[in-house]
């Protein structure tokens, strides 16, 4: 095919409004409160609240919310015997856990009792309850793949924590607990990134909520996308190995360059100048490596050398899926997970896409320009 | 949330390139060859070929196409497995046959030994594979709907016959299958439409086939998009039922234009003077029901009254969905499995838009207006 058949990638191009979140150079908003303040000062349930209801919860409302969330972590059977009927498929590699998070995100809208109705109320409940069991959901596909018992959620835990707590069977610390907290503040929405488009194209037909997450953890699995956190701690380990091997990072860096190979978790669409969301992470994974000792520090010690050659020889900065990588490495998350902890997030700055998009609906539909052959005929 | 939300939903704007199909007002044309010349003249196989490969086929190549496509149509155990499951949801209304379809799609990924590999080899083998199942899926679908052994493919049938018979379990006549086969053609592909565009937003982040198709089938389900099939004719059994209690289908026009209501099956985004494939359809499919006698042939007596009034009251024509709900329904066709039907052909447009989408990538990822609170303090 040809070159010119490369798109813009509608790259600047305004699809919509919103009134969920703000991506600016100089700033990130989730409606009217910017990422530092909200990472600094605020829970994910807190955040959740607010992308999903619109407003910051009183200590009424976010007590509900959190009692609901809780409520709902448990999955529905059909859910459960998916995922343990899926560890053949993950051990052979014919599927990664976003595949079957993609799988059981769809089952779960199957079995719900509201899945067609797509009233605002009705979409609220099912966001509600898809937020609360997508952490159960990577839990338990994690324990099937470990070939242990299915962890069951504890109701004594954040949302956070319990979701750290399902993957690896031990009780976080409190440190632990509030970095994957802030991940997943940090993560939970983006505007019209592509996995948040896709769910509105998707939405703008009309059809519901499941099917747009689903759709949109479809996308989010790209490396281009939320693959970038898994992509970007690959990369550290084979650089590890060069070094293990008496080779450096700047050689690793030498030949990536020379084969102009795609280095992931560096530069944006949409940032130039960096990305607000890749400082907070860093230095809380960095601490808290440090606290773990140099065998865990070591990985930030050659991410910040990657780094520093990418802003120096190509003027690229870091996005968050580049220290998020080595903060969940540190913490023994399997890389593999870590795309579905994004979705744990993302779940909610989709549902909250969705919403708005039905409720002031049109259909997304572009056209194409057409570059193939014309005037053929079938029998000619 | 304020009216001024509303998008433009990309009306008019080109999102990228293609050598696969034209939509135009005067003609819609797939990769050269004009919908009617396609129509009379070619078998859905050899469009599928046309849409997938890039060319006409040969008689070589179109035997071994054909070959490869029967060999593939059993399902895998756990698609299978799924369909039996899901009895119950599709008994209880929380899933229809689309959602179905989505999740049976989805678990078809997560157990293709390629389902990692996006080489464009990798990729078209996994789009004839998706190709020949999806009609088994609908059908072993209906088969568990209707309470009945799963009927195996026929291999002695072309891919149209053998879809209308594993779902009615009787063999088509010679006109039905040409009926099925035609309605297949013409839903193969049309450029950007939603659910296309989402595929290709989901295959720009580097996504895999299995998840860009399980997106847009989510997308497709919507009533303003495949899901008008199903509705233009329950609309139509609606308008029976008044008929039947001595109303008119004037009265039901009046009440419909009254009360706002959106006439699912007219007018399209871009065709604004008709859709050239609803007449081809429904010249087929009236004269099928003539055949059947006037219990039949009555739909279409309907249907046309319905629009006469569409065209003379808001010069809105219909759209292929229209004369597609009246046939499939003359047929014996469940219209919940309409749309699902609708599937089992878009898919090789789908793979076709995905497999350009991968060979000259770019992430699509537009921008959004935000119109939301500025300036919030969390603690203010």
């Amino acid at each position: 095919m040809s070159a010119d058949l490369k798109s813009s990638g509608l790259e600047g191009v305004v699809a919509g409004k919103t009134e969920i979140c703000s991506v600016e150079q100089g700033e990130l908003v989730y409606r009217g409160y910017e990422i530092h303040d909200l990472a600094t000062n605020a829970t994910f349930e807190e955040v959740a609240f607010l992308l999903l209801i619109g407003h910051k919860p009183s200590e009424r409302e976010l007590a509900d919310f959190i009692a609901e969330l809780k409520d709902h972590r448990a999955l529905q059977p059909p859910v459960v015997d998916f995922l343990r009927a899926a560890k053949p498929m993950l051990a052979s590699g014919s599927a990664v856990p976003m595949d079957v998070l993609r799988t059981a995100v769809s089952i779960a809208g199957n079995v719900d009792k509201r899945s067609q109705d797509i009233s605002h109320e009705a979409n609220l409940a099912k966001a509600k309850r898809l937020t609360a069991k997508i952490p159960t959901m990577i839990g338990h596909m994690q324990n099937v793949i470990d070939g242990r018992d299915l962890v069951a959620p504890d109701a004594s835990l954040s949302h956070a924590a319990n979701l750290l707590y399902m993957i690896r069977g031990t009780k976080p610390t409190e440190e632990e607990a509030r970095i994957i907290d802030v991940s997943l503040i940090l993560y939970a929405e983006h505007d019209y990134n592509a996995s948040t488009f896709a769910s509105r194209v998707i939405a703008g037909t009309l059809s519901d909520l499941h099917g747009a997450v689903t759709g949109a953890i479809a996308a989010l699995k790209g490396p281009l996308h939320g693959g970038a956190n898994e992509a970007a701690m690959e990369m550290l380990k084979e650089i590890a190995v060069v070094m293990d091997g008496g080779g450096s990072v700047e050689e690793f860096m030498e030949n990536a360059f020379a084969s102009k190979r795609k280095l992931m978790g560096f530069g944006h669409r949409v940032y130039k100048n960096g990305d607000h969301r890749a400082g907070i992470l860093h230095a809380l994974g960095r601490k808290y490596a440090e606290g773990k000792g140099d065998e865990f520090s070591r990985w930030f010690d050659i991410g910040e050398a990657v780094q520093k050659i990418m802003l120096e020889e190509k003027s690229i900065h870091p996005n968050v899926d580049f220290p998020c990588g080595m903060t969940y490495f540190v913490m023994g998350i399997p890389v593999p997970q870590y795309t579905p902890i994004f979705v744990a997030s993302r779940v909610t700055g989709w549902a909250a896409h969705v919403m708005e998009q039905h409720a002031n609906n049109r259909l997304i539909r572009p056209v194409s320009e057409y570059v193939g052959p014309r005037d053929l005929k079938w029998n000619g």
